[in-house]
């Protein structure tokens, strides 16, 4: 039977399966869904990835990840203008749901937080029109500060929700717990989110983390009380999938089965609404 | 000649040196200050602690550290309550100028945060009045969202001002720019501590951060964007030091006069306002 309120965010799988692995595997444990990373589709090619969805009967709820405007010149902002503009055709022709947006990192040498932050606004800004044009929603999606300088200059929902006020339709956010869950803003930022609500990602935070990037936790095995911030974003009216996504080291050493296993039962039973 | 501006946090050297070997190195230095830890005062005896700074002209800029009250029963968090009174009593003992406080990690086994942040500030409630009576002003740290889970619960300065707002006079802030440096409202936050910023610490975060805990860098190593920093701080009004604390495996693994040393010439040249 088919589990409709959950997705898997195939960066979870990544060294256990290709996109076509990663995808039959879902559909035999039940998943409404599956959010691919780009390089999985590209390897595929985004017509065939746009079969192996089809013919496996998957929601695309995502397709990470874009944004990453900051750049140490002009140049390099439009070649990420124009990666995002060609991340949005891929997207339409694989009927994604929506593309996840990161603030991306500092340029090389900089330690202007405030002007990489500025460049990630003018970067969707100029990508937006395009997205509308594809209707492809942009989720935006704040990282945890740890990734502050490297990877998600936007570090919390009322930035991005600001962004969202100024720039209008075809804007969203994307909520994923283990960058949020710090904030002591949430429940009012999500409140304030309210129909923009386009991703809820799922996964825990592990103490002690012993990587930054690649030691998140199995849902269940942290410290983040997920049902408790899944009635925050069901109040503020979101009626989409949770999204697994977990990048692990240790899950990444594990059989897929026993993964997709394990999502499925912490799923059922650490998630909420309990 | 004094650097009557420069202070050092004395877990900078705390694999090097003992107490009275750092703050003598302080002194040939040409420092105006040291902030010593617990650890190192009761390894001393406070009295014998007090004598060294005195004898070595040495202020102490801060006494580390103090808070921490979340716990799971009522019991510990007496403890707690009992041991920052101790600390004051400490504090006292060798005039440091203000006890710096840290929210504490969640209880073993608790996924409340909002739960521990209300044990924080009842915790802080509990000890002020033992704090305004021995003159020790408490400087409440906001630790860096990475840190939530596990060592300080409260991590904006926007929270801990809230806090200062509601129980008055005696306390204070701590701005580290280790752990604040990413916040979107870090220059009005700062602004609106005025002359309640107590200690202005400082490092930097590298890139990469190849440990979470102990591989904070040398100012002018990392991002940060110091005298931007110090600017805002020294625009709300502060003149007191500012206090170099940075806990690295790199630096613990140097001379302590190579770390002093090249902590008064970054001072020099990196900090600001330049």
């Amino acid at each position: 039977m088919r589990i409709e309120g959950l997705s898997l965010n195939l960066a979870t799988v990544r060294r256990q399966w290709n996109l076509g692995e990663a995808v039959e595997a879902c559909a035999r444990f039940g998943l409404a869904g599956v959010a691919p990373w780009r390089d999985q589709v590209i390897a595929a090619g985004p017509a065939e990835a746009a079969r192996i969805f089809k013919a496996n009967g998957m929601r695309v709820t995502g397709y990470c990840r874009g944004g990453l405007f900051p750049a140490a010149d002009a140049a390099g902002r439009q070649a990420a203008i124009d990666d995002n503009k060609r991340m949005i055709d891929e997207a339409a022709e694989i009927a994604a749901e929506g593309i996840v947006v990161i603030g991306g990192g500092l340029p090389k040498g900089s330690r202007d937080l405030a002007g990489a932050r500025t460049m990630f606004a003018e970067g969707i800004a100029a990508v937006l029109p395009h997205a509308r044009a594809c209707k492809v929603p942009l989720a935006l999606e704040p990282l945890h500060p740890v990734y502050a300088a490297d990877r998600g200059c936007v570090s919390t929902l009322a930035e991005m929700l600001d962004l969202c006020d100024a720039l209008g339709d075809g804007l969203g956010v994307a909520v994923d717990v283990y960058h949020v869950w710090w904030d002591p803003m949430l429940a009012a930022q999500i409140a304030r989110a309210g129909h923009r609500i386009i991703a809820h990602h799922i996964c825990d935070w592990l103490v002690p983390t012993k990587d930054i990037l690649n030691d998140r936790g199995m849902m269940g095995d942290g410290v983040i009380d997920l049902p408790a911030i899944r009635r925050m974003i069901e109040a503020a009216g979101y009626r989409g999938v949770q999204e697994v996504e977990i990048f692990s080291n240790d899950w990444w050493a594990k059989p897929g089965e026993e993964v997709l296993r394990t999502v499925v039962e912490r799923f059922k039973t650490v998630c909420g609404p309990l």
